[in-house]
């Protein structure tokens, strides 16, 4: 095999790539964990990922994809790229580089039944390997400041979904309750949603809510608007 | 040499960095090029860079500063990651990864009877090998951006600076002129200038202005104000 990473003797880098699959169980962000079966670290929970396929992978977004299907099941979703950590201390097996990558998922698209697979609150993380723990951290932050102006939340729920439910979604993302006619104007300025005709939901004690689904124009692209929720 | 980055037969991922020193020469931002001496695109300018040596670099930070260093003699400047670039496309020798920092320094920095380097304006580049033109666009954004709410470009200057040329040193980083009373307002917010005493300049039409520098906590850590100079 050719070894074309080096100009002088150097052992090769270690090319990996991760991903940070979250979820919302209950009103909490959850973090999607796989137990490592091999070394290092073999039985610790950890975030999925894998090798660069050179001769199959295009791209790392490609690998990111494959290694999600292949290890949770889950059929791209929407991907988004976080950043790159490397250096010589962060994987015991040498010099190393993880291409990053984030994806949100409704609760319902995880099949629970994969062996090994965890859940662990964000905010209650078990002990990580590698740099996993920073890693998580960094996402979470990354997709509390994008909530507050895109339609990332929107990739936590299943296809259909009324405002209430929505709202309910976001201020579990961001961690703080948002006021509803800002929301409500926010979501409107975004324009992703459209109505399912003659589609309502309600309990006995509400208004029944009109019942929305996302414009397939966002089901791969984020809607963006310039100013926050929560200006 | 172990070869460690497959779990599969597949050849190993190249791993290189590259920067995107800028300078300012006249009053337009300028990119150090560096002729290629060796296979592919030999004889092209380019980005400076090289392969990580894994058992030299112990951060991709490390390898980028040691790369300028050999290759522009440029001591550790102030350098920030831009972000990663990779893919099985980018480079002919393979799937590659390029960890890409970018570098700020004044022109009187750069040794110019360097080898090999160029001097090219980011507004008008020539063709450049691999995804170079796009990295220097990205970096060139970047900087623009982060040029609004910091103190980035001071980097651009010499030891001593006094604020009307500081001013025009933000202006041409920006692109776009800048309000005297806003600009002096930024300046004092961030808090990074301590005047030199009894030092003054000034040409005979004007005013001798206060000569100030850089204070030694923010030569190696940007001074950051949350409200950009356009707000």
């Amino acid at each position: 095999m050719p070894k074309p990473n080096t100009d002088a003797d150097y052992p090769s880098v270690i090319c990996t790539v991760d991903v940070v699959l979250l979820t919302l169980k209950g009103q909490s962000l959850h973090v999607v964990l796989l137990r490592r079966k091999s070394e290092p670290f073999m039985g610790l929970p950890a975030l999925p990922g894998g090798f660069v396929h050179t001769q199959e992978d295009a791209t790392a977004w490609d690998a990111a994809t494959r290694v999600l299907r292949e290890k949770t099941g889950i059929v791209s979703p929407y991907l988004e790229q976080l950043a790159s950590y490397s250096g010589a201390e962060r994987d015991p097996r040498g010099w190393s580089v993880s291409l990053v990558y984030y994806a949100l998922v409704p609760l319902e698209a995880l099949s629970l039944q994969t062996e090994g697979l965890l859940l662990a609150p964000v905010a209650k993380l078990p002990k990580l390997p590698f740099d996993h723990r920073r890693i998580v951290d960094e996402a979470v932050a990354r997709v509390r400041s994008k909530s507050q102006y895109s339609s990332l939340p929107v990739y936590l729920c299943q296809d259909r979904i009324t405002l209430p439910r929505l709202q309910a979604v976001y201020e579990a993302v961001l961690g703080e309750p948002i006021n509803k006619v800002s929301f409500r104007r926010k979501m409107d300025e975004m324009g992703m949603l459209e109505p399912v005709e003659g589609e309502l939901e309600g309990g006995a004690a509400h208004r029944p809510a009109q019942v929305y689904r996302l414009k397939k124009a966002y089901r791969k692209e984020l809607s963006v608007v310039t100013r926050g929720l929560n200006s």
